[in-house]
């Protein structure tokens, strides 16, 4: 299969790049490295990335940002960086995307943990996070020419333990190889609609 | 207590203040008509209602427009209305009311069923709903002063069975009394983070 990485020179990215590389044909895509550069806030650049990159089987998002931050000082403008990245960004890629790769393809978008299991400083993103989830599940029943769709939704990552452990204390941080192995699932298998919980 | 209900000339709204009203003062907010007029997706709106309308104990939201149609025709820019009203505009009335209203207050904002149980046409609404859905259980750990947050989730209304029962072919339609008595709950009892799915 041809699949588009986006997002695929980032922690979960890397590891996703990793493990289809041998079997696949993999393009990274990423807003300012990898093979293929775009802006998932930017729907000129969403299409222009699926103009540039036809034939594609699969599309795999491992991308978008949210502010953390305490919701007492969690200001409208902040919790815009969620909305327009990691929940339109990826939203967008699917409602263009659909129009664009080929029959039978796939969708598999990335949610979190804290959509199900609030943190501290995570509201902006646990909104994000189910929104995705939620779109996902809807998408799935109307998607046409046997187009598929699911989504990770991923726990805190053993690899980043040092960088946002702190925000995840009591959680059981998971490898990236293990969360990797749900975009192949996803990707290479069947399923539709579905919500891999990676907890 | 002192309660605003913002869209609470429509149906679940009119229900909502039907129930309070022997009890509490209640001020019922609308974008057009009702005691008070406010556009959720205002931000300044959203500052003004709150400086006008001094010690609110409880907001309940039963407001939010979403766009229904077909995936395959879905544009991102149909897509911003739910995002601007139902998602982000909710959200906005727990961000900036945090700071406005009593300690010891209550939000109760308005999901819907088909983040669970989709229907053909509601992807849009399916995502704003979940996003408001995985905010509210977010926020809850965080408010400060005491304050709570619920959502409720209701099914397809009989009321508005003659409008929309062609999207929910098979759901089965609950009064508007029912729904309206899970944010009477909210509001009156002292739960947190829940969403009341009235299914």
């Amino acid at each position: 299969m041809k699949i588009v990485v986006v997002g695929g020179t980032g922690t979960i990215g890397s590891a996703v790049v990793e493990k289809l590389k041998s079997e696949h044909e993999v393009i990274v895509a990423s807003k300012s490295t990898g093979d293929y550069k775009v802006d998932i806030t930017s729907l000129v650049s969403i299409k222009q990335m699926y103009k540039d990159l036809p034939d594609i089987d699969a599309v795999i998002s491992t991308t978008g940002a949210s502010h953390f931050g305490n919701l007492n000082e969690l200001t409208p403008e902040q919790n815009e960086i969620a909305i327009e990245s990691k929940l339109k960004g990826q939203v967008n890629l699917v409602l263009i995307g659909q129009n664009y790769i080929n029959e039978g393809g796939s969708f598999t978008l990335t949610a979190g943990i804290m959509m199900d299991d609030p943190i501290l400083k995570g509201s902006s993103a646990a909104m994000a996070n189910g929104g995705v989830a939620s779109f996902v599940k809807s998408a799935a029943i109307e998607l046409q020419r046997g187009l598929r769709i699911n989504v990770v939704s991923p726990n805190v990552l053993k690899e980043s333990e040092e960088k946002y452990g702190a925000f995840f204390k009591g959680f059981n941080p998971v490898t990236a190889d293990k969360v990797a192995n749900a975009y192949l699932k996803s990707a290479a298998g069947a399923q539709t609609g579905q919500v891999y919980r990676v907890y």
